[in-house]
């Protein structure tokens, strides 16, 4: 589908959260492994499965117009020589506004494959509590 | 904490659900690994993190006193020599009532440590759709 390698799970949780905020499909396509175990829960949503079920929705999604910036925080990693777990807190924001949109707990699973690390799993559902906004950002004084 | 040793993923998610639905806190400190980035996230609750935080939360679930019976369908198996990765659907009754509680889609990590599989990873979140209900059991006829 693409010829993309993520040499690491980072790497491929990189381009995972960039494909998202960009609404870039190829990215998110060379993210996904190949296989009909792989699966994606979408905040509320119903879990779908096999990459192209999975694929469909992001495309719909991405189709759907909406950008939202996402900062990746709380991020704890559970990680094996095949399979890395990834354990993070989306905040997600309209670029322009200020206002904080609800925050989401998301599991990503991340397997090395012959093509590199590829993400099997993404778990995400509503968090109690608002996004993290980042810190403010420090007032040069003159 | 305990001497269960659980020889497959497998029979720590057995565990895990036996001890969810009797209420069982000896048994779920059993299957939960000791480390501090062990994660757990309940249906619409925060993250916890580490064993003491996880437990305690069962300890207080438990104490709450509600005991549903809990039905596992629609189980994904995403296994390798050291992790293993479940996604379940988690449905939930009351003992006694036959109205149907909202329907749990959890993603489950399971890690092959020196004293057999542990839990690592449980994330629960509501699901859309009401769980399943077992098949109407087949009327005798006489």
């Amino acid at each position: 589908m693409t010829d993309k390698i993520f040499p690491t799970a980072q790497d491929a949780e990189a381009a995972f959260y960039e494909a998202l905020e960009r609404g870039d499909y190829q990215t998110m396509a060379a993210v996904w492994a190949e296989d009909e175990d792989v699966l994606c829960v979408h905040p509320g949503g119903p879990r779908l499965r096999g990459t192209d079920e999975v694929l469909a929705q992001w495309k719909r999604i991405f189709e759907g117009g909406q950008r939202l910036q996402v900062r990746i925080t709380q991020q704890v990693v559970i990680a094996g020589m095949m399979v890395a777990v990834h354990s993070v807190q989306e905040n997600f924001s309209v670029p322009g506004e200020t206002r904080s949109m609800p925050a989401v707990v998301a599991t990503n699973v991340y397997l090395r494959t012959a093509a590199g690390w590829r993400m099997v799993v993404h778990h995400g559902s509503p968090a109690p509590g608002p996004a993290e906004t980042p810190r403010d950002t420090p007032k040069i004084l003159h």
